[in-house]
C-alpha cells in the first residue's frame, strides 16, 4: 500500500482526478471496469511527452554532433555531402530536401557501423552534452509529473511502454536510468541491422534502411500491434504523430484513458501548438483529457528551471 | 522457495545438471556469474522446441484448413489458384514453387482481411482441430519438460520469449494458455498490418507483405535485437533456423547456455535430423548442451502417447 499521495507534482484538478479514478477502477477486481494485470498496458510517446523536445529533438542534436565528430576525425569529409552541410550548418541545403531525403542521407552516412560502436557514440553524447537553454544533461529533462505517472502505473502492475518516433537504439540507452522503463519496452523507429560472423563471433552491423513502418502516426498503432499484441488501455502523447495511437486505444469494450499533453507553459518550458493542431482538435472533439503543463504540472522538472528565452520555439 | 524438485520430467543427467547449475549461478548474487533479473533473458524457438512440429508444422495445417474453409464458403474459388491446389491437395503444384513463392501466395490469399476476423479463424482452428497422429488438440502438444523449464526460469525471474519462425499472430493465440508466456513476448514472422479508420473506428487490416526480416536464421538474432534490445543468456532451438540465435547469445562477457534439442525418440515422438544437420554439427563443435529427447526426457507430453506410426516423418 502507498502511504504517500501519488502524483505529487500534479495540481489537484480534473486531470489528476481522472487519472487516479481510472487507475483505481481498472485495478479494483470488484469494479465492472476491472482489467487483469496482464492486460494493463500503457503507451507513452517520448519527445514532448516524457522529456523536453525543444528547441529541437534530442535525437536531432545527437545526429548533428555525430556528424561533426566524424568530420573532425576525417577532415576530408568536410567537402562531402551531407557532412559538409552539417559542418557548415547549411540550412538552405536541408531546406531543399524532404524529411525522408534527410533521413536517408543520415542513414547512409551512419551505415555499415557495428551496432556496439554506434552505441558508444550515443552514450558519449548523453554523458557530454547539455541542453542549450537549461544547461543540464538531457537525462535530467524528463518531466517530473510524467515520471510520477510511470511510477504510479508500475506500482499498479501496468506494463509501461515507450512508443517513440525517435530511434529505438538511441532511446534505449536512457530508458532504464531516466524512466525505469526496460529496454525491451522501448518501441521506436528502428534502424535495420544485419547479422554477420566476424572471426567466428556474431556482430550486428547497421544498415542504411529502417524497419517498416516508421514509428510515427499510423506506424505507432501498427508497431504496438506487432510488438505488444494488445491494445493499451492508457496512452499519452503530445502531437499529431501520436493521434493514431490515441485513436487506436479507444476501440475497446472497456474504459480507456487517452491523454494529450498541451505545451502551454512559456515560462517554465515552451508554449507551442505547431505539429499538434489536429491532435488538440481531435482531443477536444472526442472529449479526451488534455494535460495543461501550465495548470496541471506543479513542477516541470526535478529541478527548478530559470526562465528561458523562448522566442525561437 | 521451491519445496519440490524442479524439472521433474527430466532424467537425472548432464543436461538437467547443466541447466540447474547455470540457473543457480546466474541467480546467486555472490557468484561471479551473477546476472541481475532485468538481464535474465531466455529465448525459445517454438516448432520442435516447445511443441511438436511433425508430421508437419501446425501453422501449415492451419493454412491448409483455412484455404479449405474459404473454398467451402466461396465454391467459385475451387477453380482459382492457389485455392484449387489446396483444395485438391495438388502437391505437384507446390513442388514447382519455392518456399518464398508459396509464402507470397498464402499472404496474398489472406490479405485485406481485418486482423480481428483472421484471429477468429485461428481460434476456431485450435478449438476444432486435432493432431493427425496423437488425436489431441495442438494445445496439448507442448513438451512437458520444456513447460517445466519455462516455469523454472520464470520462478527465477527470467523473462522468457518465444522466438519463432511461425506467425506472431498465430502463436500469440496460444502462448499464454500453453506456456504461460505473455503475448508481448512472442517474436515471430509478422504479417504487416495497415491502420485504417472505418466509420471513425480504428481497424487493423492485414497486408500481403511480411515485416522484415523473416524470423528465421539470422532474422531471429536481428529480431531479438529489434524487439528485446538485449542478448539472451539462455536460448533453446532444434534446427538450422535456430543456429544464428544460438550463436548470437554466445558472444558475451558472461556465461550463457545454448541448448539444442535432438529429436531422437522415434517411439514417443519422431526421430529426424533433416533440417538440423548444421545445428547439430555446430553444437558438437562448440560443445553446446544437446538435449536428447530419448534420454533426457522422462515424459514427452503431459499425456502418455500411444506408439505412433512414424514412417513419413
Amino acid at each position: 500500500m502507498h502511504t504517500t499521495e501519488p502524483l505529487q507534482s500534479w495540481q489537484d484538478g480534473p486531470t489528476r482526478t481522472a487519472i487516479i479514478n481510472f487507475v483505481q477502477q481498472v485495478t479494483d477486481s470488484t469494479h465492472p471496469a476491472y482489467v487483469p494485470p496482464a492486460e494493463r498496458i500503457a503507451a507513452f510517446d517520448n519527445d514532448g511527452t516524457l522529456w523536453c523536445e525543444k528547441p529541437s529533438y534530442v535525437q536531432e542534436m545527437f545526429i548533428i554532433k555525430y556528424f561533426h565528430a566524424r568530420v573532425e576525425q576525417h577532415p576530408e569529409l568536410r567537402h562531402v555531402q551531407p557532412f559538409k552541410a552539417f559542418w557548415e550548418d547549411d540550412r538552405a541545403y536541408f531546406k531543399a530536401l524532404s524529411i525522408q531525403e534527410i533521413g536517408q542521407l543520415v542513414l547512409e552516412a551512419v551505415a555499415s557501423i557495428p551496432q556496439a560502436e554506434y552505441i558508444k557514440n550515443v552514450q558519449a553524447f548523453f554523458k557530454d552534452t547539455q541542453h542549450p537553454l537549461y544547461n543540464r544533461p538531457f537525462t535530467e529533462l524528463a518531466f517530473k509529473p510524467m515520471l510520477e505517472l510511470v511510477e504510479y502505473l508500475h506500482a499498479h502492475q501496468f506494463q509501461v511502454y515507450i512508443v517513440t518516433g525517435g530511434e529505438t537504439d538511441f532511446v534505449r540507452e536512457v530508458s532504464e536510468q531516466m524512466y525505469g522503463i526496460p529496454r525491451s519496452k522501448v518501441i521506436g523507429s528502428a534502424v535495420m541491422v544485419k547479422f554477420e560472423m566476424h572471426d567466428e563471433r556474431p556482430v550486428l552491423v547497421r544498415q542504411k534502411s529502417m524497419q517498416e513502418p516508421f514509428n510515427e502516426g499510423a506506424g505507432k498503432a501498427i508497431n504496438i500491434h506487432l510488438h505488444i499484441g494488445r491494445q493499451p488501455i492508457l496512452a499519452v502523447g503530445n502531437s499529431n504523430g501520436d493521434l493514431d495511437m490515441l485513436l487506436y486505444i479507444e476501440d475497446q469494450q472497456r474504459p480507456t484513458l487517452p491523454l494529450l499533453i498541451h505545451h502551454d507553459d512559456a515560462e517554465r518550458e515552451f508554449a507551442y501548438e505547431h505539429g499538434a493542431e489536429k491532435a488538440l482538435q481531435t482531443a477536444t472533439e472526442r472529449d479526451w483529457q488534455i494535460i495543461s503543463m501550465k495548470n496541471d504540472f506543479k513542477h516541470i522538472f526535478s529541478f527548478v528551471p530559470e526562465q528561458i528565452t523562448n522566442t525561437s520555439a
